[in-house]
């Protein structure tokens, strides 16, 4: 298999490099310092905009030229920034109107970062300048192993309002709706008044006095997805005409709700992600592990990059606690375990000054006569050491349905509950399995499914006739799918399938459902199983009616007494199962273990609470990793005798991780 | 006795009809339905405008030509709406400027609906030119039964602050001042330098550096309450020359605060209410007898129209709750038992879009086989077998005072606590006289309450010189006036009325009160009292002193030992009480047990816990409606041997009404 | 000694007048009725502007002629404010852009008050005209003892974001930073690509879509602070030039964040102070101790003036509970114990009308019948039998640092944890303090502290260098300095300094920081110590190396376990100490108690809990103040025999104080 980066084998370590911080004598210094620990690759640049071009139209690259050479001198490739992340301050004083508007109306100045519109002429080709003028000079340059273009699209703007955009938002209405009748048709403007006579009237959902159109609003999300992408296709493209062959990613931000990945990650060469563990969540490796599985679907089980993660301590949060002693490694090692191929920080060397300076640094204030840096050099060297797991997949048996429209049109206002949100679903669903040792890949609604044994859709609300048709065909054709509540729901263009829901999978399911029961706050629904015994539910109950479903668990008392909440229909050559509520986490664990069991899916390892299993597989072997998420000792048994890449010692039966500690175990004969 | 709609006898049972959102075919199942669950009235077209003008002075009222005519072929009435509660997006784009604007300077945008400011000039004449249009074309229809103007008014934009608003809002206040000095005086300028030299000085309460002039935010209440209502008056004035005869309405909102209802009101042909009880709220019930006894108030005690409430559950809480079964039937007969004439829904068919799609409709997103649509048939039937209270009155003994000014004045900023609210103070003098069976009217402070034996007045804090009058000799000439704590403090610019608070009745209650001593959350006064027992307060205490006063209960123990906490005076023919603070719910019960007595008012029936009573009474009879609102089943004694009209059954002694049961009580002999 | 204002021996009393609010037949009796309280000092025209200046340029001063003289008449000198707080409404009509700004671009209006941008010239204009016309008028009347200029400057507008603002601000950088590189340089701006290239690029840290430039932001309030002071110092100018040798102040509001008064106060002739204890706040007391000992010494230890107070409840918090009787006599015998020669009102008679009139007046709505007149009268008569204290100093051992710069840097954004406060720090390390009967000062950083035998610096996080080599310098002279966590970690740009945590106090105290370990909210750290026993840590704790310090206590378990909390070095003829968390209330008391211990720190008497004693000393004698915060009697023992000036009783050994009582003893022979 191949490696990340062509000519850079292993697994790829470093972090986000920014000498224009520092005085220069300070880099060779920085360059000594990533030998020692271990450091093959770094990011410049990200943030570099207003030294690369100090003024209009005035481009300085002397200062990039000498740092590249000194990385290439000291063997240290490069991944090199487009730099357009944040326009330098001339832009807002040359073109105001490229500095965006909030839905208030409220312009947003420079002072921070990322203070462009989508929309700003003046930004795109300003920014697609430069690239071209990176792309000319350094395509060749011998340090160039990957580009890197923008940084976090759409961390802080995700969306504009102003009224180029609003021009762009109509130009993109009509690709997608045709004419007016379309947009009226799918806007269903003939409530309230709304109905369109031209084009003009259309705007953007702006403050108003109550609820904005929910299709307006998620139209509006996904043309701001779709906006932004442009932006990085721009570059993309230029990048790919003036340096070809060199891979060209952008960072992502794991569960980030306002850019659809899926259509994103599909213009890239490779996946990459930054993700900012909270150390202060006990529930932060699990949120982790769904986010790694994620980068790595995205890329269509290919390999990915962690682009940025915080040595220790963040600085946005209201209280910043470092990482433990251990965690970093463990949390890096996780990612690697779910098909990463390289571990970079943010950032190199903590700033002096500026809104980030008390984020942590590879290389922190008080030198590298530090925890943090040995910490550091202490991982650069064992990833070393278990090199030969890049290129590896991760097989997975089960999917869990993650659709960007659908969590937009999910977590819109005036719906009958706003607790039930996309992650919270997806967590609730994805941590029973996760501390099953069943390994999960995301997939998208219409994605072929066949290579899957159980399909799980939490809260699916909006679903396509695409993707409706994909999942009844998946059922039919042998294959196993859980929906829970509200799901199916609407359509495309978030209009109510009719005829009791979850219309397109009544006949799929044998089950009506008439009317919702949300739960409010502290209230638990009571459920009686005689198979899986009595549970309480949360969130939410609906009125259910069995139409040639086995209710295996229904309502115990109250006004929806006797009714279903788990329900279970043959269809086709496979199964379809239905949860009416939100289980507390065993019962989901138990109702999840069965639907497993029925469709013959089964754990990587023997599970062990808090010990995380998963299994990387390749050409060169298959490798086991142990993750104890415990701050204390968990013996753990091993499914086969194995040696341990991080220590060279060979296992087998139980054995027994340390705090935090991890294994990487070769298969033996592999 | 008369019906609210002449020529429709009984009951009036429909809902808002809104066929633009639907495939004409459906129109004729919509029909069918309508007949089989016992409509007579619907209404139309509240937001057709956009269908109905699709541009500017385009009209097109074919389709609503078409609706009426089917309709009347079902023999189904319509309440037929001005259709102006929000225009088409066009009138956005013709004048940006009517779009409202917020005191912060946000304007408001078109995409969801009402956003019109009131003091746009285009609004308003292309509002009264489709409502001619429409008055022309439709007066003489068979189907027409009443006008529908607009649509709950202020509901999401009860004032704008833009220049146009201002130019009106100077306008109002020369024609209540007079001259600059009168406005300087009222508005007591001479605190914090704020005298004005000139009209075009004056302003709305924009978002200023701290709290704006209190009697600026005050009259700017007043003045955006009557721009609203100039707004409804045209409306009105072209339906009465156009269409001459039949009756007008617009949709209150019960207790809301923006508008001043009984001037409102004085220009309605009937009062019709819209009233979204929240079946999450373990007291909603008890404010839903509140706002039906201010809807009978409003029409001096005349029925009045149920316009909107939902069949099940609404859409816009944050978590939405259907209504349990026989709910809806409950609260459809307690507004039926508290002088309503017709019971109606938003809406008919659920919407399959826009923002209001997952609000419960007459006919659910399932379909007629539902238990929805069962229920909303069940109580067509039952409105026809009590079609003859229709017209009755609804006699009581006690009045409410409530008066927008005050209440606004009373909630603004800086005052002694922010805790002392309108509706709580309202609520918690209502509410024992529910449960005791005291039927309550609401009057204004300038009525002629002689028809009363017993006003209460909790927390009237403005009270003007008529008003002051009118009380005093209301007290003189045999009435008696309960009085609660932190009313009569100024007058009706605001300004405090000196020489010890509550000024004006000072006399007529024999006492002083010094200074306020406002209770922190979850601070409690105790109070002792040899008549009623000890008692805790919350909210409020005050150093009062008696002056003549009977004191009957004091504070026990803190910095305000012994001093006066009720106090009863006698004055003239009558009787003054005053109570200093707001007593726990079982003491209220006692104090207003003790008014009550003494003032000779008693309840309808024999009170038991949970069960609501009331008496209509006409020409015809007298009907006494007893309604169970607790979820098991409660025993209750009758006054005397009736006949049920529900189930035709007759009844004596002790009875039992069933969860969330109701008995419809013809008095023998009537 | 001197008093406060020439001609006018003993103590001043009085409050804030403001006539124009009533009909002038009111005057003569206020005029009596101030006789009769022992008012000798009443501030006139605060908010006068629209009075004296009705239109623009108009100006009628005979108002003012009559006020001052019948004030003349009755023996009662007037502080004479110059009326430019609030601008009349005809400055926002002729200036718009004289209203100011917010961060969001938000305009504030007029029809509050203080609704002018600090850079508007057509303000400060008409104000400086304003003031010179009353200087010249009434520079020579006889009632006139002092000048009031303006009234607590940025209470509600702090700073201003308008382009006007934008321009000063980008003054006020040229002169601070020289030209744009020093701006660079300060401002990190190679940080997110902020880098400028023109001046005109500059502007103030408007609402931008992260975390604003923290430099930036720091700049922003030291020009803002700056902008005021120069509209303070215009009008200063102005008197010292018309009305020379007539004491010049303007009224502070404690410790107020937005203005540096250290700089203020420099440009002072007595420094006046406004404050408002929370009664339902437990610990207003030592707050309003600290805020005076905070006046006192802003002005170098000369007597001040408490400028306004609350005669009993104010408006503007959400519940506004009066003073108990007793409280306001002891918290206005507080501050002439702590250093103020002049006890005032806000204001004479309670408002009718206006924001503020539901704040107690010392003549009340209810009129001089009343509790709170009869308070204030006694007060007065009391202040008039302790006049001989006039002039005295409050002699103190200890400084408290305090540099408004840092506290601005240490709560700005993105910091290791939000939860470090500047007030909260001071009050943690103030309240141990007062409670033993420890006097203290507050002293800026670069002042001269070889005064003070202990020095305590609670998050002083902005060293810069002149204060580091001063602090330095006293410890090595001999002094002792207590300095907590997150101290000295930044230069005055907020560039951290580099090599370990507080880099500039590293050799001094014998120790290194490597890293934070912001607690959580309710997260204790445990501490162990043989010296002080164990105790908990909440807020922060830190990885620190002891580098030659003796460590007095120790983490006991956790990650952190070992690692030093509290430590002592030597360092020349001084010591250090360092304290690595925020202990407990109890604890901090014993390290305090330590530390002054081993400085020769002690209390002015022996202490008893609740009791506040503090001793003033003058030409004249000496004059221990005891107050009784507790609303019980207290016992306390007298270090000496003395006589109680408000009573005339000669006391020794144990006495009893009232509830909220107070003696003011005379040492015996001074």
């Amino acid at each position: 298999m191949g490696s990340l980066v062509p000519s850079l084998p292993g697994l790829l370590y470093g972090g986000d490099y920014n000498p224009e911080q520092w005085p220069e004598p300070t880099w060779a210094e920085d360059a000594r310092l990533m030998r020692e620990a271990g450091v093959n690759l770094v990011t410049v640049g990200v943030f570099a905009w207003a030294r690369l071009e100090p003024r209009p139209g005035e481009y300085d690259l002397a200062f990039m030229d000498r740092v590249l050479d000194l990385l290439h001198e000291h063997g240290i490739r490069v991944d090199l920034a487009t730099a357009t992340a944040s326009p330098p301050p001339w832009m807002a004083s040359a073109a105001p109107e490229s500095l965006p508007v909030d839905a208030d109306g409220h312009r947003l100045w420079h002072g921070a970062r990322q203070a462009w519109c989508p929309s700003s002429g003046a930004y795109r080709s300003a920014a697609v300048a430069l690239v071209e003028l990176l792309a000319e000079r350094y395509a060749g340059h011998p340090a160039l192993a990957m580009w890197h273009v923008g940084n976090e699209y759409g961390c802080h703007v995700a969306a504009c309002w102003c009224d180029a955009c609003a021009e762009r938002f109509r130009a993109w209405l009509r690709r997608r709706h045709g004419d007016l009748d379309g947009l009226n048709h799918a806007w269903g403007t003939d409530f309230w008044s709304q109905r369109y006579g031209d084009w003009d009237e259309v705007v953007p959902p702006r403050r108003a006095p109550t609820f904005v159109n929910p299709t307006q609003q998620l139209d509006f999300r996904r043309f701001s997805s779709d906006n932004l992408l442009e932006c990085y296709q721009a570059e993309r493209d230029a990048l790919a005409r003036l340096s070809p062959g060199v891979p060209v990613t952008t960072n992502f931000m794991g569960l980030f709700k306002p850019l659809d990945y899926w259509r994103w990650a599909a213009r890239e060469d490779l996946v990459s992600n930054d993700w900012y563990v909270d150390p202060g969540d006990p529930r932060g490796h699990v949120l982790g592990a769904l986010g790694f599985d994620l980068m790595r679907s995205l890329g269509d089980g290919r390999p990915w990059l962690l682009m940025e993660q915080a040595p220790s301590a963040v600085n946005w949060r209201p209280r910043n606690r470092p990482k433990r002693p251990g965690q970093m490694r463990l949390w890096s090692l996780q990612a690697v375990a779910r098909g990463a191929d390289g571990i970079c920080f943010f950032q190199w060397r903590a700033s002096r000054a500026g809104a980030e300076k008390f984020h942590s640094g590879m290389v922190p204030h008080a030198g590298p006569d530090s925890r943090t840096f040995r910490e550091v050099s202490a991982l650069g060297a064992e990833l070393g050491r278990i090199g030969e797991v890049a290129g590896a997949r991760v097989p997975a048996d089960v999917a869990l349905l993650l659709d960007w429209p659908s969590w937009w049109a999910l977590e819109l206002d005036a719906r009958p509950s706003a607790d039930l949100r996309q992650v919270d679903a997806l967590l609730a669903h994805y941590t029973p399995l996760w501390e099953a040792g069943v390994t999960v890949d995301l997939a998208h609604p219409e994605a072929d499914l066949r290579r899957y044994k159980l399909v799980v859709a939490p809260n699916l609300y909006l679903v396509g006739d695409a993707a409706a048709d994909n999942l009844v065909a998946y059922v039919a054709g042998g294959g196993s799918l859980l929906l829970s509540c509200f799901s199916g729901v609407v359509d495309e263009n978030d209009h109510v399938r009719l005829g009791g829901y979850p219309a397109p999978f009544r006949k799929l399911l044998g089950l009506k459902v008439e009317e919702f029961w949300p739960l409010l706050p502290g209230q638990t629904l009571a459920v009686r199983s005689a198979d899986l015994g009595p549970f309480g539910g949360s969130l939410w109950s609906e009125a259910v009616r069995a139409e040639g479903a086995e209710v295996l668990a229904e309502v115990d008392g109250g006004d929806l007494d006797g009714t279903p909440v788990l329900l279970r229909h043959r269809h086709g050559a496979g199964t379809g199962w239905y949860l009416a509520t939100r289980p507390e986490p065993a019962a989901m664990a138990r109702i999840l273990a069965r639907a497993c069991a029925e469709a013959g899916v089964g754990p990587v390892a023997p599970p062990a609470p808090g010990v995380e299993a998963v299994r990387r597989t390749g050409d060169g072997g298959s490798w086991l990793f142990l993750l104890n998420h415990h701050d204390r000792p968990v013996s753990t048994t091993l499914p086969s005798p194995a040696v341990d890449l991080l220590t060279g010692r060979r296992l087998e039966g139980t054995i027994t991780l340390e705090r935090f500690g991890v294994a990487v175990l070769a298969q033996e004969g592999s």
